[in-house]
């Protein structure tokens, strides 16, 4: 009998999506391989004849012929499209070796000083889904534990720019902006791109969708704009306008970065070193040479004190210059939510009302993107030191910055229809008279992104009031917005827990 | 209509044995929940009404209806276990709050010494299935990595205790013994408890199966007699004939460890702190008041350097003493298996042959047991210092060693098939005439378990010899035993890339 023939299994296709952990299926009467075998080692590596490498992946042991039949391999979704054949091939299994840079994880689990060349291997792992989560695990609790040293960090945000695509803009300046996250409703760079572009400087932001945040970027400018646009279409749009508000992942821009994310959030481990070459890395890869970096400060935001803000600061320093970008770090007000809406569709509307220059809109919102953009505006030689604001306050009130967002819009393809603020709505309302002391940031962010935001573009909280306002017993505080019956519910129970408002009488 | 109906999704078995990790399987298309908004946050909570605590679990989501419809909620085995709840009863799902115990985790990710209150959280989490396995491997790593302070493993250890059951034997003098493992053969316990049983001293040893290496003292005993006691059984038969060789299973002893080790293993982790309180707990836990530890040190052991055992057996001693412990730690060569037979039926007959006195019983295995069984019979305060040894051989010599073992088989109930080696055979010979100079623990108990052992009580490797000897081109070094065609091909094909030995020309 053939060899290939008598040890194979037939491939098949389990629909289960176990989000960025290759996953295989076998029977436990599996008359070719002994699942108990495998199950103590873990993980098993998959090879079909004539297809090149190996796919790894850990094993669950199915008890249910209907998911995976004796004769049978399941492999989870990720797993059967890194395989890319047919349901029904013939594949074989055996014991995986671990992933060979995984020594390197033990050594920085050791305390070691990781090189170049370990970060390059574990990068590659990784991207290769060779890491099962509980070694992506190992890895990014030994990064945050001792601590990166900051050669090490740009070793690894070198290692994740090499992981994927880079983008070239033909251009000698390209400017971009990033914010760490953690301030709800600071969507800045929907009114620092036109600004930056009205001006003639190229600004081709490419964001990511929000993950544990009830909004991003690319979130809320789908909202306006189509934002999935292949790097072509870019470009192009680029090139007339100078500016873009895209989403990144059609791009493969650092993909290693959106795996680790996989275990990072779940854990909520967010080290400095990790954050920093997450955050570069992405940056680099998306062409830009000029880059400003916006830290929060703030009780509840990412970073809680002056003093560790200047820390990430020098380290983001230190790996841009080592980079070849022009960065600069701007440290900014992160004590409570910047504008009124946190979701996507009341963030649009925020944004939307600043360009228009209507009376609601959020003063605080449009003065920091003029902070920002001015900074930026000041990459271009010909903008004198400390003009930069002024220039992007003319920019916004000549209405420049509102007719560069329609074109922008307009090149992106505009949406057909005007979304709207979620139908089930509530109000929640102040205990006491008093004055408003504090908004929690993790709170309303927790709220918004329980009512449905981002998956329901309308779904947030819309802010009445802020930081230092007066309200009295019963006045609204803010409104809860959803579109579905169990998102609702759980905002609004988590609301009547903490309503994230400390209001003192 | 009814809250709960409309909110509940009907409950199902989804057979995945997902090994100690709870998963929920929720339909893309469910109605009631977004599988979505739970997927970023990864870990959801299910509650059914009047069932008391709710049950935690990772999130998958299915895209085929035959393994989770939109209206039900799946669970794989061992989460469904937990709930204890028909299929289609209604259960609801919320976003579940991280384990509150995992704070501490991310303190001691944080360089913070943790106090006993943090590792009871930790552990009592961990047995109510709260941890993901990532969270698991979070804690590992953290410990590993900065390390425990001793105070620290002292208080793991009690609250690993702390987590199951503990055993009273009602003596006030109660023997056991451990080896922290990683030499292949070295089945001494099958030796010593006989031997210290026939002098009256308690030994009831109760041992766990095999994880990663190719026997246990529990498969081993298999070979010969049952080993799924009850506790009151187990009771029983220490009471008449002082000692026993059991699985450690059917009582609930420190069952943490053992959802700790599904993490560990896979990740290679094996960091000194949480060794001892492993090791320890389940001693505590067994009810033990006198303990030999053997830590085997060799450059293919566990402990590979002097310095480190030595370092190690001061943690076991510290812990020891402040857990009411007798404890005593002896260091042995652990640089090849000892014995000949590696895998349960080949263990279990080189320890007959020197309970039989055999001319083909392993010198080694013999005197290593009579070492540690000398050892053990000095914690009797009428057994004069020095005088174990010489009393341990007289028990063997004289043959009630070999009877004792004869009334504790009949007493746990004597296997009645005889198991024989695994048919399917294959030797490895030597590739040049010279000397054996070393024998790679590592690889033989790789090689061995790939045979299929312990899962195939007959599989295993059968060496002809050890280092030290002389041996000829061709000549067999040792013969590879299996039962099943798949994992025949895994270790010949193991043993062809590196048979393990050394032979000097």
């Amino acid at each position: 009998m053939d060899q290939n023939t008598t040890h194979s299994l037939q491939l098949r296709r389990v629909a289960i999506d176990t989000y960025r952990e290759n996953v295989a299926y076998l029977n436990r009467n599996c008359r070719v391989y002994r699942s108990e075998g495998f199950q103590a080692l873990n993980k098993v590596e998959i090879r079909v004849e004539g297809n090149g490498a190996p796919v790894l992946a850990v094993l669950n042991v199915v008890d249910d012929d209907a998911i995976t039949a004796p004769g049978e391999l399941g492999l989870s979704e990720q797993a059967f499209e890194q395989l890319a054949l047919p349901e029904g091939s013939a594949a074989c299994v055996a014991h995986a070796q671990p992933p060979a840079s995984l020594h390197a994880v033990h050594r920085k689990i050791a305390g070691e000083r990781l090189g170049r060349d370990d970060y390059t291997g574990i990068t590659r792992d990784i991207v290769e889904n060779r890491y099962s989560k509980i070694e992506m695990a190992a890895f990014l609790v030994a990064c945050a534990e001792t601590g990166l040293e900051r050669e090490e960090v740009l070793h690894l945000t070198q290692a994740m720019v090499d992981s994927g695509e880079r983008l070239n803009w033909g251009e000698p300046l390209v400017a971009d902006k990033h914010c760490i996250g953690g301030i709800p409703g600071n969507r800045t760079s929907m009114l620092v791109v036109p600004i930056v572009a009205a001006h003639g400087m190229p600004i081709p932001k490419t964001s990511s969708r929000a993950i544990t945040s009830p909004a991003g970027t690319a979130d809320t400018m789908e909202v306006l704009a189509e934002v999935e646009l292949p790097p072509d279409r870019l470009k192009e749009i680029v090139h007339i306008q100078r500016g873009c508000l895209a989403w990144g992942g059609t791009a493969r821009l650092a993909p290693v970065d959106d795996i680790l994310i996989s275990v990072e959030r779940p854990l909520s481990m967010d080290s400095p070193g990790q954050m920093v070459a997450s955050i570069l890395s992405k940056k680099l890869a998306a062409g830009a040479t000029h880059l400003l970096i916006d830290i929060p400060v703030g009780p509840t935001a990412k970073v809680r004190r002056q003093q560790d803000a200047l820390q990430l600061r020098k380290l983001f320093e230190f790996v841009g210059d080592r980079s070849g970008l022009h960065l600069e770090v701007v440290l900014t007000d992160g004590h409570q939510p910047i504008g009124n809406g946190i979701g996507p569709v009341l963030e649009a509307r925020d944004v939307m009302r600043v360009l228009r220059r209507d009376p609601q809109a959020p003063a605080d919102l449009r003065e920091k993107a003029l902070q920002l953009a001015g900074r930026i505006l000041e990459f271009d030689p010909d903008v004198r030191g400390g003009q930069g604001y002024a220039l992007a306050r003319d920019i916004l009130d000549s209405g420049r910055a509102l007719e560069k967002m329609q074109a922008i819009v307009a090149a992106q393809g505009p949406r057909r229809e005007r979304l709207e603020p979620g139908r089930l709505c509530r109000k929640v309302v102040s205990p006491r008279t008093g004055t408003v002391s504090a908004i929690d940031n993790l709170r309303m962010a927790r709220i918004a992104r329980l009512a449905g935001a981002p998956m329901d573009k309308g779904a947030g909280v819309d802010l009445y009031h802020k930081v230092g306002d007066s309200v009295k017993r019963g006045e609204p505080l803010y409104a809860i917005h959803a579109e579905f019956e169990a998102d609702f519910r759980f905002a609004c129970a988590a609301a009547e827990r903490d309503s994230g408002f400390s209001v003192e009488g």
